[in-house]
């Protein structure tokens, strides 16, 4: 069975109007207007599919079509939210492709025994409020619905989860997670170059990375850089760019398995002529091998004490994040693998290296996602791209494979 | 001759009150509010001496004590603004001690052949208004003043030169440069740890080094740290990184004579999980040697074109500062020391390390610099301090010799 391609890239192109940025871009950070304004319009469609719409009390929003068989749903989905100046695939190709899965069904007076479930979670990326897959966190019971509604916006201490829900009028009434689920499958894009730099059509994605998420804020001294000889300096610029080499220089050995990168600095003052008195940076350190993530945050802790400790400078660690690697269950991957081969597209096995919401749903039901080629790699950026037929052929296999797991009968 | 400690350490203290930070730090930007009411202070008590007082138009401030002949005067001085929460001894002691030296003189009826000069440059800083040294620029005939009235407020491009000196009334009629001088001495601290590390009392100043700034724009591409394999990154923080080590490497090898500062730079788009698409930084290196000055910024604009090529990455940089290392005729050096010695007190011949106004003073008379310990080596900060002893022996140098210099007649 097929989706309708055309009538996809359609609903992809209005929802993309909701928060346009530039010719492609979008930008619709979770709980403002252009994210009520989304939900709004998916609500719309859920209805005029005859679904059951549900929200529950975090704003995620369940469509359930109902199966010839009172069982757990088969469900799938993303999100709708996006980072400021994202795309218009990021999240938001996961839900539309299941609204296009439930139109074809519809069309062809298919039934299944399982009831099917469209969900858009609340707030995955995270931009203004923590934690970012903040929807499914709640729904798969890995964080508690009250501490996350009144976690505050970073720009603005006024406006909580909680608030901000009531604002836009998504502050439902039912239990996070209370709709049981059979399965959940998320069609993303790659937001990486591998499938588009070896021709591949569909990413099964049988883990995600684990990842470490640390601040360091390194101590020296502010001195004037034309009157204080080498001997007496305490300069944190030059430890610190000692240390970022060897954290990039550490993910570049073949016997590290991990990706390392330091996305985020502070220099303080940051002023031409004075030594920098404190540096600030981020290191966000991934690996689909738990040994080898906590091996290297170990080595990079101890090359960081072992450089400030040599140059008489001190260091502090905020630990952000610390997610180990989840591992999809095996029957998972290999339906998405059987699926794309019955539809003669070329897949390949692979990691997530990004967090998604899928990551938080296999703690409730055995989940997994299907990746489509980014164009460049590119994303979280206006640029973002995926060609029509690389997201047309994802929306099949999610299609086949649902249809697999939510026993097609007639 | 001595002068009176006890009055220049109170009207260290009085200055110090205006635009007071915390207990001992001043903060007084060129042009400000604060400025006018330091200058108006400087005017009144240089009026109280029965000196003449001119205002050029860049609002320099000279006071003049006549001599018994008509020749060149012999000037002292350097500047009442300071950086943004500095300190009350840079800049403003040179100002003082040179009220001081005057007070000395009349309470003792000495007379000179020269007349004497006290000199307030205006904007020393260049905080808010390029170039730094600015009064002494044009006074030496180092830049014009027309292009220097309307240079912009970094934080206000409503604000010129030209218009704050108006604003605080500060535009005088006087062409800068135009009062002849015979020699200049600028009483300063030394802003490093030399002088205290070597229990040394005053700073003979031989030489200012030469000092050059550029700002490097490393460019590569943004893309995500989780599903972008080393292979496929353009990171320009890891670049940056290998290239800010090699600059504070460099300059730890004794073969090269140079000082490098890296104090200030910036990631674009500055977040944890986005690989760094832009990183500016700027460089500060500087040397006595003019030799090593130069060969420094080629071995260093190598490496940045070297490292940058390697990694498929492109770098943009711009000029900032050129500036060639100053040497002060051998007789103005020779008389500080001779002074120095005379009273009994341990000197020691340096460079300056930081720029000031003695060397563009330089280029109009022969000048030099007498240097006192600063505490720990802390300047531009509010925690800058000078011993009252140090800082009175620094004044006592200066009196002498401008009195050997003036030819005291009496």
């Amino acid at each position: 069975m097929n989706i309708n391609g055309q009538r996809l890239l359609s609903n992809v192109a209005r929802f993309a109007e909701i928060g346009k940025v530039g010719e492609i871009g979008v930008e619709r950070i979770a709980l403002s207007e252009e994210d009520k304004e989304a939900r709004d319009l998916l609500k719309t469609l859920m209805l005029d599919l005859g679904l059951e719409v549900h929200i529950d009390q975090l704003g995620n929003m369940i469509g359930i079509r109902k199966g010839r068989k009172d069982l757990p749903a088969v469900a799938f989905g993303s999100h709708l939210d996006t980072v400021y100046a994202g795309g218009r695939y990021d999240g938001a190709l996961g839900v539309i492709a299941g609204l296009e899965l439930i139109q074809t069904l519809n069309d062809q007076g298919v039934e299944t025994d399982h009831p099917l479930a469209i969900i858009n979670f609340t707030n995955e990326e995270g931009v203004r409020f923590a934690p970012d897959m903040m929807g499914s966190h709640v729904y798969s019971g890995q964080a508690k619905l009250d501490d996350i509604l009144v976690s505050k916006a970073y720009d603005n201490p006024n406006e909580t989860v909680g608030s901000q829900l009531k604002a836009i009028g998504y502050d439902g009434a039912l239990k996070p997670g209370s709709i049981a689920l059979e399965s959940f499958f998320e069609l993303h894009i790659e937001q990486g170059p591998v499938l588009e730099n070896e021709a591949i059509d569909i990413g099964v994605v049988e883990m995600v990375q684990g990842i470490h998420w640390t601040r360091y804020t390194i101590e020296g001294e502010a001195n004037h850089a034309g009157t204080t000889p080498n001997q007496y300096r305490k300069d944190t610029g030059y430890a610190s760019a000692e240390i970022i080499k060897f954290i990039g220089d550490y993910s570049r050995k073949e016997e590290n398995p991990v990706l390392t990168t330091v996305g985020s600095i502070r220099y303080e003052p940051n002023t031409i002529n004075i030594i920098p008195r404190e540096v600030s940076f981020t290191v966000d350190l991934r690996s689909t091998d738990k040994e080898a993530l906590n091996k290297g945050q170990i080595e990079i802790d101890t090359f960081i004490n072992k450089a400030v400790n040599e140059s008489d400078l001190a260091v502090k660690s905020e630990v952000m994040v610390r997610f180990e690697p989840v591992h999809f269950p095996k029957e998972m991957p290999d339906l998405v693998e059987n699926t794309a081969a019955g539809l003669e597209l070329r897949s390949k096995r692979m990691p997530s290296g990004a967090g998604h919401d899928a990551q938080m749903m296999n703690h409730c039901c055995p989940s997994t996602m299907i990746f489509v080629p980014s164009v460049n790699g590119i994303s979280h950026n206006v640029e973002e791209y995926s060609k029509d037929q690389d997201v047309i052929n994802g929306a099949n296999v999610l299609l086949n494979a649902v249809l697999n797991r939510a026993k097609q009968v007639s």
